[in-house]
């Protein structure tokens, strides 16, 4: 199986009392497959890992799946700051049907290379399914260098990557330096139709839970090569992710699912949900985007 | 009860599967209380919590409490992302017997000064022990400025800060805010004694898992006002402290126990244990220190 | 007169004495404009202005107008702390002949984005030639964010931008905020041709002086649509951005010339030449380049 | 010749016409000296060098030379890009009559620790005048690490530094690196009587111009041993210290100057004059120190 297309990263929605609502996800995410996503992220940035505990994380990851019902695959981000940790994890989403999994490698203490690629290099070894190696430094404290990435390559599994750093060359990079045996995901600080014209083989990130059928229609006119219209969409789109490199990327999903309509909750603190202003401009951004008429 | 003198930052021991070694742990407690320490940090920096799961973290916190039998504080370290998480751990650690807190907020999306303040705010709030505020934004991404210490200083139970930049002028700065309500701690990054001459109350770090007898040596010169002598200590110690500084911490200080002969296993990976020439520095630190007559 | 094209960022080639060598400029000038580049431009970050004396500068300026003698615009870099300093070089400049400008500020103390503003708009009302603002925030400490670039093109001689940071987003929503008033020219942290296919007008840098002959085909096969071309074409070519990112930039380009027999001299210390593992980079990314048949 | 004490940095005074108004730097060299500072150091962060051409530099030091007329040792900073610009100016320094040099490296395009180290020996050898080696890389980009520094301590005129990064325990290093050989100033990062503790030889920076005669008595009280008045005398000074912390450096020595009744003009453009906060800090921060009696 190869992962291709649109996977939106999903929100993480708890009840007041920190219990995962498995109605609204469920909700959600047949919404989202029913506009046409290829698969589904849960857990990514998006999803607040780091502010779950393991038994929240398991219920996002168990209630994704049940709704997904095999449509779709699910392709769960483990998170976590310890190789034990990650590779627990890692089997634990596989035993529950995760298709693939996003691995995103957290820093405390400064990490050399060889860490790096030892704690990715034990992780490929101890589950069966291809890897997504996520590289998102701002936010982990750890970098997926052209380099590192090139290295991993060799592993039978570690078969994608996610750039989020927004610098479209190393894509470019990673391509040419793995001959294209690594494919590339765009995040959500990247225009993702350059990644498209670059070869990539899809996009993971929030904004695709807002705007799950605009995004499928730009992949979809990246496949047919009607760039023309591909790129007037895109800039329609393209307002969206700029708000979410403003504001906190949970809270910005978040909040524009509640304007949607969808009950998926705050950010979890101490994140704090979008002032007004924020809001204002992921409402406007929505609309921008709407003014899309296919 | 006024927290004073030399807490260290108690290491980890985990076995090969995972299992804290609660007896190693205890004969490291017992032996830093008989070498006059005056309290204990369990999973601070030191301690590699946030490469534990919760319930290993439980254990070493139980393990610390009952090897220390009352003989000295234990004050163990919260390392939280969420908000939830830190107050559920505040309170078991507080239940388990912990005389005080060291509060230590991680940051995954960026946080504004009011989602730092609120998270301090909701753990004060729901905890009944005195707190050690830790500012590392080197290692969480979370920095606890002068300005937003002197506010969280109002709150009752907030009554230390240990600050682990370096910048030995913000602790002064801390001082004079708060008018002296808010206690600083000195972190490895400061050379202690100068911290002790501002008026600081203790050193909770690393090194004194190592040279217990010596820090505690410090500290009781410096109470005495024999500065000369203090001074001639502290020039000794802080080589050691040099080499935290180029080095990861807790890879430092488990292999400082190592030569010493404690059996508490590596750095949990992906940390790496120190190479040879890492190693050679502990070593010659460690004897550098050890010129100490006392 | 629009500015659009190859646009290699020269080296500034000084004897050991430190006297401009124009007679090297002059041939390397010549070379370049048979090769069929658009323009020039000198004192760019390739050519080392914060290393040179008003009068070296002054220099280099005068011996590439002379030398290009009409045949195709000269963009010399003004690079500067002071707005005066700023101004003052930019007129004397201006008077010697430069068809336009590029304006990059430096920052000793921090600017806020008041004072950056205002100096773009104290040069900008004081010549009388385009200018291309330039954000290479790694290099100058100085940011021009999209919000701000969108700002100041409403100057009337403000109309083009380049960007370094590498981040191709960036590109496009200052294309979007200005309604593609402000025209883009990509730098070497970018894929050019990615550029290109977001609207961008050119290329200025310094892997250009290396490879005039193929950076001006990839321009011309973007501008006649050619794409599947282009992008063999690119691929051949990135590998030398790929070198000019890992090592300093005007050491590279020096070095480059230097295996292609232009004695262009060593950057200028206390930069150093580039070591025998760097040059060997540089060589095999010329031999990978020239792969290319055209 | 030791240098020793409290040496202000200096302002750079211009007139509208960006001439140097000999005239008041004059009458403030003459103040200052009559208070009783030790030494002058033209041209220093606080005289923003890098905003001033070649010869508005010359200006300045001339100015000062003459008007100290041998009260005082003058040691203006050199702040350069290039080796030679740095070896030039420092030997007209000298010419001028500077009895010592700061000399502040600044970067560009990155360099590596052999670069710098070759950047300070060239210099050294240039001049024949002791040199203290400035370590500024929040304004420069440029870190002088104390294993740099101590390598850096075996030229015969390499005597001082002055670090302003506020690691305090940094200059413990140096000072236990080099047995003393290197001496430490404190900069305004640091508090200056803990530098004084660590061994000191004095406080070069900013603050000095507003508070001369304070300054000498916190050095006087410091040499006396007279710690207690000395440490009250610090906690009051130290506020205005936080506010050159938080706000621009020489835009807050010419707004206190300006408050004090010198014609020393506003911080060069594009920097901004202080804001109402931010000099009403100034304000606030001068009458708090000078609560003091003495």
């Amino acid at each position: 199986m190869e992962l291709h297309g649109i996977f939106p990263y999903l929100v993480s929605p708890l009840d007041e009392r920190g219990r995962v609502r498995a109605d609204v996800l469920a909700r959600l995410v047949r919404h989202l497959i029913d506009c046409g996503v290829h698969g589904l992220s849960p857990l990514g940035s998006t999803g607040e890992a780091p502010y779950l505990s393991p038994a929240q994380r398991e219920a996002v990851v168990a209630a994704t799946i049940a709704a997904a019902d095999g449509r779709v695959p699910v392709v769960p981000a483990v998170t976590a700051f310890a190789t034990a940790e990650a590779v627990a994890e890692a089997q634990r989403y596989r035993r529950a049907g995760a298709a693939a999994l996003v691995v995103n490698l957290q820093r405390y203490f400064p990490l050399d290379r060889a860490a790096v690629r030892d704690f990715y290099r034990a992780v490929a070894a101890e589950v069966d399914c291809p890897l997504v190696l996520y590289a998102n430094p701002a936010l982990t404290g750890v970098d997926l260098t052209p380099d590192l990435l090139a290295e991993l390559a060799d592993l039978p599994n570690v078969r994608y990557f996610k750039d989020a750093t927004g610098s479209t060359g190393r894509i470019l990079s990673v391509l040419e330096r793995t001959g294209g045996r690594l494919r590339a995901f765009a995040a959500s600080a990247h225009v993702p139709l350059l990644v498209l014209q670059l070869g990539g083989v899809g996009w993971m990130a929030g904004p695709a839970c807002l705007l799950p059928r605009e995004c499928v229609r730009l992949y979809d006119l990246a496949v047919a090569g009607r760039w023309q219209e591909a790129w007037a969409l895109q800039r329609r789109l393209w307002r969206l992710n700029e708000v979410f490199q403003r504001h906190a990327l949970a809270a910005c999903v978040k909040a524009g699912l509640q304007l949607q309509g969808w009950e998926v909750g705050a950010p979890l603190p101490p994140q704090r949900p979008l002032g007004a202003d924020a809001l204002a401009e992921v409402r406007a951004a929505l609309a921008a985007a709407a003014g899309e008429p296919a």
